[in-house]
C-alpha cells in the first residue's frame, strides 16, 4: 500500500464521517518531489479510486489531465503547498458543524482535548476581502494564495459561506483534524445551548493546548482513530472490489 | 436508461437523505409532450419502481390509472408544470429542517455556496390565505394553482404547516436542490444557535448568489451529487432484485 | 399473517424509528375478546419474536405465564382498555424528542399535517398528582388507571420524567401516530429555537386539526407509513430466520 | 463465556452507542483477586479483541505487556478500584452530549427514570485544581487518585474539557450507565432549548431518585437493556470471524 492508496483511502474515512459529502477533497504532497501534489479528478469522495489519482505541480496545472476534468478549487491545494512547507496534506470540506461557525461572529474555540489544535488558531477567511462580492468558491491561484494568507501558521481556516480548509504535515492527521475540528464545532454548539445566552463556557487556556497538542505530536496518540477508520475504509473497498469481480 | 428510471431513482435519492419519509413525490415533464406529466401511484417513495409510475395531464387526471389510488397532492404538480414552462421536475417533499422556517417568521437565506439558489427567493405558501382554516394539503387544483401563483419564478417555496415544493429543469437538478435546501436549512438553524438572540449572521449576499448560481448552472458542478446519490441507489435498486430473483 | 404476527412486526416498526429502545411497549386488543390483551413478556422491542407474545385480561394477570417475567408496567395497557373501548392498541415509550416536553410547561402541539392529531389534545401526566414522590414508573393497576384518567378521550398523553402513551383503533394508526408524535416533538424544538425567546411559531389550528385529522381518518392516508415501515421489518424478520435455517 | 469475552462485548456495545468513538475505554475488576483489574491495550475500541486484553495491578502496571503500548490513562482505573472496592468496572469516555455539561456551569441533573442514577451525584473533576494549566488527560497516579477522590462514592464524574468516568459493580451495569448518562445528557439539553433562557425543568426529586434507582437495583430491569446490545455485538463478532474464516 503506497501514498496513493492512502489517499483514496482518506477520501472514504472523511466521507464516513459526514465531514465531506457530495463535494470536498483531500490532497498529498508527492514524497520525493515537494513541488507536486496527487489529488482526485473532480469526482465524489466515495466513488474515489486509484485510477481518479491525478499528479499536479504546485501552479495546480495536471502533469497529464488525460481528457478528465478538474476540481475548480484546485488551487486550494497547489497554493497552500507553495506557502506551508510544513503541510503535506490538505483537506478542503463543507464539514456541517464548522460552517455555522464561518458564518457567525463566535469564534470556534478549543473545548476538548482531541480538539486542542483548534487553540493554535483557526482563522475565517472572508471573500470579500479580496474580491467584490461573486461566485464563493476558490477557482484562481490568486483566491487560493489569499486563503493560504489567511490561514498563515495555523492548523485550519474557516471559510465564511463556503467551508473549511484542514492542513497537517501526513494524509493520516489531516484526516484526524478535520474530524475532530467537526466533532469539537458541534460540542461548542451544544455548550452554547445549554450555557445560554450570556452564560458561562470553559474551554482549554493556551498552556493546556500546548502541552495536550505536544503530547498528541510526541506520542502521535491520534493515529488510534486512523488505524480504526483506516481498517474500516479497507475493508469497504475491497467488499466492493469482491462485488466488481463477481 | 430511461426518464421513467431516472425518475424512480430519484424517488431513492430522496429517501435516502431524508428529504421524504413515508410521504412526498417527484414528478418529471413528459419529454416530448409538455402537456403530459409522470409520477408515482400512492406509495411511499422507498417503494416506487418502474411499474408504479403513471402518466397525467396537467389537470392531473391519469392517463390510465389501472384502479390504482394516486396521490391526493398531485395537483401542486400539474399546476406547477401549466403556469412554469420552464420547470420539468417537481419535488413536494415534508424535509425536517425546511419545515421549521415554514412555520416561524424567520426567512431561510442563503448561506452556502450549495445552497445559493435560495437566494433566488423561497416564498412561503400560507394556505389560509387561500381558504378557511381547514385540511392543511394542496387537494384540489384551486389549491395547486394558489401554490404555484405564491411559487411565482422561484426555485422552492416553503408551505407552512406542511413541507416544501422544490422545482427545476431536470430530475437530478430538482433532487440536488431538495437535498441543499435541506442541509442549509440545517445550517442556518446552527447558526442562530451559535449566533444567539440578536447576533449576527452573515449571509451570501445578491451578487454572490447571482454568481455563484450562475457559475453552478454554467458548469453543472451541481451534477457532482447527482453522480455519487444516482450510482447509490442504482446499486440498491440492483441488490434489491437480486434478492427478487432468488 | 395473523394479529399476533401484526404487533411483533410493531415492536420492530417502533424500535427502527428510535421511538423505543431497549424498553417500551406495544399491545393489541384481543379481536373476538374485548377484555383480554396480548403484549410480550419483558424483553427490547427488537429481541421481540412470536413466541414471546402472551394474553393479559384486563387486570394485566397473564392468562399463562409460561415461567416468563411480565413488564412491570403491562396496567398502562391493561387500565386503558378498560377506560377506552375504543383503544384496540396502545404504545408506551420513551420517545426522545418527546421526553423534553413532558419536563417543560411548553405544550406540544400541532404543527405539521402528520402530527396533526396532536391537536386533539396530548395531556401530561404527573405520577407526583397519585403519589409520594417514589418511584417513577407505573407499576400498579392504580397508577395504571390514573394514567387512563389523564389521559381521557386523547390519543396520547406525555409522563413527567418518563416518556409517552398513545393509543388508537388498530396497531398500524397507534405505530404511526407515535413515529409522528416523535417527529413533530423534533420540528417544535427546532422552531422554537429558530423563532427564539418570544419568537412567533404558527401552529395548526383548531378547524384545520379537525379537517386534517377527518381526512386522514376517512381516507386511511397514514396507512402509506405503515405499508413502508411494515415491509422493511418483514424483510428483517425473514432475513434472520433464514440466518437462523443455516 | 468469561469475563474477558463480556469485556470485550462491553467494548463493542459502547461504541455501538457512540459513548465510545476512537478513544475511551472499559476495565473490570478480577473476579478472584480484587488487586488486579483487566483492560485493553491501546487501540480504538471496536478494534479490540479477545487477545487484545490484558491484565493490570492497581498500579496500573501491566502483569506482562507482550511489548504493547498501554493507554496512558490507565491510572482512571487503577487509582479508582483502589479507592471504591464496591466497583468492579469502570468506563472512560468521550460521551458527546456528556461533555458540554462539562464545561459549563449547568449541573447534569435527573431527568428520566432510565437517567435517575444521576441524582446520586455527578460531580465535575478541574484538573486545573490539581495541577497547573497543562495535558488535560490524567496520565499518572496522581491524577487518577485526584479523580477518584471528587469522584467519591458518586457513579461517574464529568471531566471538564475531556469527558467522563462512570463505575459500577459490573461490566453490564457500567455500560448501561454510560449510555443512559449520554441518553439523559441529550434529554436536558433538549428540555433546556425547549425550556428557554429562564424557563422550567422539572427533574427527578430526590424521593423519585432514591424509589427508582432502588427499584432498578433490586429488580435488575436494566438489565433488559445489555441483553438487546449484548445479543447484537455478539452477532457482530461472531460476523466479523466467520468473515476471517473464509
Amino acid at each position: 500500500m503506497d501514498f496513493i492508496d492512502e489517499l483514496v483511502i482518506a477520501y472514504r474515512v472523511l466521507a464516513a464521517h459526514g465531514v465531506v459529502d457530495a463535494y470536498g477533497h483531500v490532497s498529498v504532497r508527492k514524497p520525493d518531489d515537494p513541488e507536486r501534489y496527487y489529488i482526485a479528478r473532480a469526482l465524489a469522495p466515495e466513488l474515489v479510486t486509484r485510477e481518479d489519482i491525478f499528479e499536479f505541480d504546485l501552479d495546480s496545472k495536471a502533469i497529464d489531465d488525460k481528457g478528465q476534468s478538474m476540481y475548480l478549487e484546485r488551487y486550494i491545494h497547489g497554493e497552500i503547498f507553495k506557502e506551508r512547507p510544513d503541510a503535506n496534506a490538505v483537506v478542503h470540506n463543507h464539514s456541517p458543524s464548522v460552517i455555522p461557525f464561518g458564518v457567525t461572529e463566535v469564534p470556534l474555540r478549543p473545548l476538548v482535548n482531541t480538539g486542542a489544535f483548534i487553540g493554535l488558531g483557526v482563522p475565517t477567511f472572508e471573500i470579500r476581502d479580496f474580491q467584490p462580492s461573486g461566485d464563493i468558491i476558490i477557482s484562481s491561484p490568486f483566491l487560493g494564495k489569499a486563503l493560504a494568507d489567511v490561514l498563515g501558521e495555523s492548523p485550519a481556516a474557516l471559510m465564511r459561506g463556503h467551508g473549511a480548509t484542514v492542513v497537517a504535515e501526513s494524509v493520516p492527521l489531516v484526516c484526524v483534524r478535520s474530524i475532530y475540528l467537526e466533532v469539537s464545532a458541534k460540542l461548542q454548539m451544544q455548550a452554547i445551548t445549554i450555557a445560554g445566552q450570556g452564560g458561562k463556557v470553559i474551554y482549554l487556556d493556551d498552556d493546556e493546548v500546548k502541552a495536550t497538542v505536544g503530547r498528541q505530536d510526541a506520542k502521535e496518540t491520534w493515529r488510534r482513530g486512523w488505524t480504526l477508520w483506516r481498517a474500516k475504509a479497507v475493508a469497504e473497498l475491497q467488499a466492493e472490489e469482491a462485488l466488481l469481480r463477481r
